[in-house]
């Protein structure tokens, strides 16, 4: 899909007005995900029959089958029952019930099954804010916040005192689940439960370009990106922490390549095809054509304005783009990840 | 005021909730600024009578005084009566209300007049997007948005492979009408009806620290900061547009100053009374001990953000801090500045 321009781009990811259900001005009026009286997230009208007609077989203790949501078709809410009130409880039930939508290939979005617990944030029982943690896998299926980290890997040319500044940007592999052959950050992932953004930032650099720790170390965290995303799967209000890497410039001309260092990334897992070192032009001009993956695009487009790329001189939309980028969103987060 | 930490501070500026007026959270629920049946800001209660009762005097076309505003107690707005509906009547008897309410020393914020228009947003008939303006010092009492540029003026030391950032930070003067004695950015100003943002920075530049043209030119644009504050003068939602310049480094020891360049700001306009260059463990202290002007500090926190000083790992409110500074706000801005 190609763009007129970046304010379009850029609301493919944030495609959610915050304020739209607090309005009643959604479209397609959702459910919200109630935990303990408190919104955690917003539930797509097609995942509601099977959690209003979900039950938990019923065990040696107790008398009958138990529903484990209660469904509000009024306030259009969707709530955890009471008897279901501990993290281990939760955490059981949980697992049983998409394991068994799973094997039953009731949600399509289960086949991207990762094998990743997400967390759910908003206890103020447990000092790590957790309520429970999900199947990273079925989060859209929920709506509730998810995290990960991006890493802007970019090299700084300087000629005649004229700077220019390229970025390392990834293919992804047409073997991804997710947005196959489209461009993206050098390296990126989500977090795992409990992980910690710059370790995430470590493992990934490795597995996914080859970058090396004593390389890696020296990413430097400058903030976040954060977007409400609707796609057919469901509710991504999601936060990004972004992380800049300057990686040595490439060699050009007849330069001694043996004793001029740089680094080329390489791709290890197999999550990527291939690694292209672009101008900022090249890449605007790639974001526009449709070529990035969407939440991959808005990192470029946020490193272009803290770079001064993209300026208020020079982008009619420069106050809506930023706005999109660092949407507020109506969920409890972590105290600390 | 002393703070226990940056969030605490962030959220003398940020200490309006979003979402509150969606959901009805609000605790004493102030008035809706509605033009066109669009809500262009917040009015505090206290000014509601005045805007209920005030009457422009009937010209020779007209058989009787007509009302300015429509005020309903019931779902608590404020809303422009239709017969006022140009550009020109809104701007002509915006102007006589309030200079008559000047004049009478109705709203203890006139006193603070400045003489300075400022736009209202929102508008879809002209090509601008502006309503009509109103002069700085009634914004609060609409609660309409508000625009501004920030500098951040900073030094980078390289001993020995090590940098070391400073910032020049203005003592603003004793005499100013708002934060008297307080720290600020090297250079901050509102940015008037239909002035662009870098206009305002070369301006200012100037004015308040003697930064000719040829180096506040370098000042690069790297984003905003938008935050919604609420003072006893009314709701406050406003955007800063932040700009970095890099300054050349103080000389030390025994360098030979004449030889050495260098800059060092200077007060032109008496709104200054000092500047000093801090490094950032010096401002991070002197933040918590309550010496900065609130959005000030902001910027600063922004500034330590993005230079990778206040991290993930060292600040455990590091999401809410972010989201606090790129707060989203349910109100029409400018297409284009």
């Amino acid at each position: 899909m190609k763009f007129r321009n970046i304010l379009e781009a850029v609301k493919v990811c944030d495609c959610v007005d915050s304020f739209a259900f607090h309005n009643g001005k959604s479209s397609t009026l959702d459910f919200s995900f109630v935990i303990d009286g408190k919104l955690v997230g917003y539930i797509l009208n097609q995942y509601v029959n099977d959690l209003e007609t979900y039950t938990v077989p019923k065990s040696d203790t107790e008398s009958q089958d138990l529903h484990l949501f209660t469904v509000n078709h009024e306030s259009c809410t969707v709530e955890i029952q009471s008897w279901c009130s501990t993290t281990e409880s939760r955490q059981k039930n949980f697992e049983l019930m998409l394991a068994k939508f799973k094997n039953e290939n009731r949600w399509p979005l289960l086949k991207n099954w990762r094998d990743e617990p997400y967390p759910v944030y908003g206890s103020e029982q447990d000092p790590s804010g957790v309520y429970f943690t999900v199947e990273r896998g079925s989060v859209q299926a929920f709506g509730v916040r998810s995290y990960g980290v991006h890493v802007n890997g970019y090299t700084i040319e300087r000629n005649n005192g004229v700077e220019c500044i390229k970025m390392w940007i990834a293919k992804r592999s047409m073997s991804k689940g997710t947005y196959p052959g489209l461009l993206d950050q050098v390296v990126a992932g989500g977090i795992t439960a409990f992980e910690r953004p710059t370790a995430t930032v470590i493992r990934e650099c490795y597995e996914e370009a080859g970058i090396p720790e004593e390389i890696s170390a020296r990413a430097k965290p400058i903030g976040t990106i954060q977007y409400f995303m609707k796609t057919s799967f469901g509710y991504q209000p999601e936060t990004q922490y972004v992380y800049d890497l300057e990686l040595p410039p490439m060699p050009t001309g007849s330069v001694d390549i043996e004793n001029h260092k740089y680094f080329v990334p390489k791709a290890i897992d197999g999550e990527v095809d291939s690694f292209m070192l672009l101008d900022l032009d090249e890449i605007y001009k790639r974001m526009l054509n449709g070529e990035f993956k969407p939440n991959c695009l808005v990192v470029v487009v946020d490193f272009m304005i803290r770079y001064g790329y993209i300026t208020p001189e020079n982008e009619p939309d420069y106050l809506e783009i930023i706005e999109s980028i660092h949407r507020s969103l109506p969920f409890p987060g972590p105290k600390s990840l």
